[in-house]
């Protein structure tokens, strides 16, 4: 028995549509509207509407994501090839603040269990996080680390898990140069997440150039000599031997863990929340399904006066014209305008531009270009105004719908929205990928129901249903607001967090290594 | 008892001498010569041993490292402020293959126990190396790399371990850029590092932008679909659950420990070694006691017919005089050349320079600058021929001295000569730091007496008798070699193995991410 076509126009302008069906559709498939397809279209990729002649804009969501390279009849295979990809907007013409949303009806009466600190701030988890200052030292602290899962742990039962927060900066970088400031805060504002209880202990080595003191302050201060309070220097006089600084770093956790084995969850309002988006391994599906269902929660967790985060620039670039006029204010609209501006001259600098973060993968999934996949990838961001613009690795102040500026990859924005204060992270994939965090749970959403049934124990919410009918992208988003509050008070377990899948932090250094 | 005050003078022409003793020399010690220090003078650092006038050449190793700041009266502390850095020398008059090194006599007889691989090349260990195209896979090929160790390890007694060569590489970076081919290369390379045994399997998602298929070619080959004999695709339609893809690397891992479980070591002549050379946390002793015996172990190697390799561009570069004319040849010299340029140029593009490279930890060891770094630094190439020159993570594919471009950067110093085909590694430090690595044994030398007591179980032989003169260059440079032979041959442990400390894979990627 043939299936029921089935297509998604998302606009009413729109003169392209996606199939839907898992096969794709064959040659010869009509549709009720009178269409006919010309050839096979495979799920996910579009078929055009209408005739289209060449140069002619090719429009979904409303905007235009191309032009046609050549005359193309109505029902063709809309394949990548045949989309000319259009410049990005200009950042010099831009409106700003001139549509702002008005604030959405307040959202009362929702609450998690979080682990409230003395700054305010609110965790998802109890943490002991080891801050390193080098690279160097990663394979000490990562030895400590186990010993103190193994040995120590079990007698503070209330703390979750011991974060060896190792990377590879601190040497062997240009420490002076104009970006070492993003890795630099970075490392400082993950030791600053809330899901680490406000206990930050840093290793060091004693020669590197990003010194441990720079970790616990906002400035750069001098080196201090030796160990103290909260630095563990392996280089130090004292430590003759490795059994010697296994000892201090233990020593020093021993007592974090003491201290953070005094929280305990307390009832918080859902505005204690902060919330990081993500798309990953993306399909033609995320901008239908998945990104929207997320925006609508996001749209729900920003009513609800919490923070929530989207990020990844060359995923933002070709539809910022959508976005300035939805900053707060000018302000805002002018950050927005000038993180833009940084990256397109960060990627042009290696020769390269925005075009550069499509993927095999998401061509295979339906989208043609880089303009595509940034319409879908910004449905994330739901629908209310912008309040406030984070350069990347920035700490977040502000409730609200924030832009957390960072590169698109996966694992670098994860690092920089957690060293944004983010406590948990949803990530929509339509491809799949098996992303996890070790600092904050992450949730993960599939755009299509073949997804969500083959990676049955790694995704841990479909949003196929929508493309199907069978749920509506209202009904997808309030599941994902329930279960945010679930894994954000602990009730329930990511599947990451099940089979304990952990994405190395991946620090975002722009500046040369020497 | 006051101790005898200890100088080293490097040269006969040098004005500066540095200071042995480990605290230092008070003010007012008197030396035979007749010189008096009118200051305290730390361990490494320089004293002047004539008056200097304003701008007057400052030289040790008998180059110029720098000219005085001021007029400074002999017996002074000449610390770094006092030292004005001198320029780099000039890429385009540099002398090539002008004073090229005869061979010196071959040293015969000499082996240790390899493993011998199909393609002639010989591994110093039996290692299942588990690749990786893309930066997503990585927590998944953890587990699973742990479950192979407990699970399947025990059953193939021959085999040493398993290597999880994850990264953070492969997605969400600009795979077209100029210097993508680095990354990529390196990755490939990686695999058929011959400690591997040419037994590669690689672990792929399916959509990310470095193909598996890439690992295995020399060429960038369009993805095949779905799992092959070497290739898991995580994505594969063939998974259902993650349960399915844990089997598949399991799987694919236990045929490939079945093959290498059928290795065992033989007879091998010493010239059947690939040796890398490398230093990190220098300090003012590393040119007179570890890099120097390093550098007599390099021409013993040499002799026998080994490669060995240096690298450490910006540790080269204000040496590149040096080097130039003992080129092999002059395309030889010319590709030294290349190399120092495409550095400048890649330092400069990040709004930086070679003098980026020294650290805090270097100046506080006495090292003034990135000049008297790089004269210390380049001693470990002894004083043979230079027999050819690698771009960063290329394979090697000669015997006798090799520069391998490479960063200082320790991490991925080790990671691109693992790329270029290194079998064991010799790390020199003088301030100390605890470097280790997965896919091949480390053998570490520290340039200090009071550093090799200290981290008695991290430092594997001690270079700083050399400056007491308990030893001399040429005994400690023996002593190398034959520990070098006896950890090839899996005789002899280094504590960084007997501890299990290893460094992540850095890839050195000039390239914007995405
Ligand atoms: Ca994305
Ligand atoms: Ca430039
Ligand atoms: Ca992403
Ligand atoms: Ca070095
Ligand atoms: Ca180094």
């Amino acid at each position: 028995m043939a299936e029921t076509p089935l297509t998604i126009q998302v606009h009413p302008d729109d003169n392209v549509a996606i199939v839907v069906n898992a096969n794709g559709l064959p040659a010869g498939t009509e549709f009720p509207s009178g269409l006919t397809l010309r050839e096979h279209v495979p799920q996910g990729h579009k078929v055009n509407l209408v005739d289209l002649a060449e140069g002619e804009p090719i429009r979904r969501y409303g905007e235009v994501i191309g032009h046609a390279q050549r005359p193309v009849p109505r029902g063709s295979w809309i394949e990548e090839s045949l989309v000319r990809l259009p410049p990005a907007p200009r950042l010099d013409e831009l409106p700003l603040a001139t549509a702002v949303p008005p604030p959405q009806p307040p959202l009362e009466g929702y609450t998690f269990e979080g682990y409230r600190n003395a700054d305010g701030s609110v965790g998802t988890r109890n943490l002991l996080g080891i801050s390193t200052s080098v690279q160097c030292v990663a394979g000490v602290v990562e030895y400590a680390a186990q010993r103190i899962r193994t040995e120590l742990l079990p007698r503070f039962p209330n703390v979750d898990d011991v974060v060896a927060l190792t990377h590879t900066y601190g040497c062997g970088v240009a420490i002076n140069a104009p970006g070492a400031a993003v890795p630099i805060r970075t490392v400082r504002n993950i030791a600053r997440n809330p899901n680490f209880g406000g206990a930050p202990m840093v290793v060091g080595l004693g020669c590197e150039k990003m010194f441990p003191e720079w970790v616990l302050s906002d400035d750069r201060p001098a080196p201090g000599p030796g160990n103290t309070d909260s630095i563990v220097r392996l280089q130090d006089e004292s430590h003759v031997g490795f059994g010697a600084m296994l000892a201090s770093i233990m020593e020093m956790a021993e007592k974090r863990l003491a201290e953070l084995n005094r929280r305990t969850r307390t009832t918080c309002p859902a505005a204690d929340l902060v919330v990081g988006m993500q798309c990953g391994g993306s399909d033609a599906f995320s901008g239908v399904t998945a990104n929207p269902a997320v925006g609508f929660a996001t749209d729900l967790l920003v009513r609800a006066g919490a923070t929530v985060m989207f990020s990844e620039v060359t995923e933002v670039r070709d539809a910022i014209h959508l976005l300035t006029p939805r900053a707060a204010d000018e302000e805002v609209g002018r950050a927005l305008v000038r993180e833009m501006a940084w990256y397109d001259d960060y990627l042009q600098e290696g020769a390269s531009d925005r075009s550069a973060n499509t993927t095999p993968g998401n061509k295979r999934g339906g989208l043609a270009n880089i303009v595509e996949k940034a319409l879908g990838s910004v449905a994330k961001s739901g629908s209310s105004a912008i309040a406030g613009v984070l350069a990347p690795g920035e700490q977040v102040d502000r409730k609200g719908l924030i832009f957390a500026a960072t590169p698109a990859s996966d694992f670098i924005c994860g690092t920089l929205q957690l060293a944004s204060g983010m406590t948990l992270q949803v990530f929509t994939t339509g491809r799949g990928t098996p992303y996890g965090l070790a600092a904050a749970p992450v949730i993960k959403m599939a755009t299509r129901k073949a997804l969500s049934a083959r990676w049955h124990d790694l995704m841990d919410i479909d949003a196929g249903r929508i493309a199907t009918g069978e749920a509506t992208i209202e009904e997808v988003g309030w599941e994902l607001f329930h279960l945010i509050l679930d894994v954000a008070s602990g009730r329930k377990q990511t599947w990451s967090d099940q089979w304990g899948l952990r994405n190395a932090l991946t620090l975002f250094n722009p500046g040369p290594v020497t």
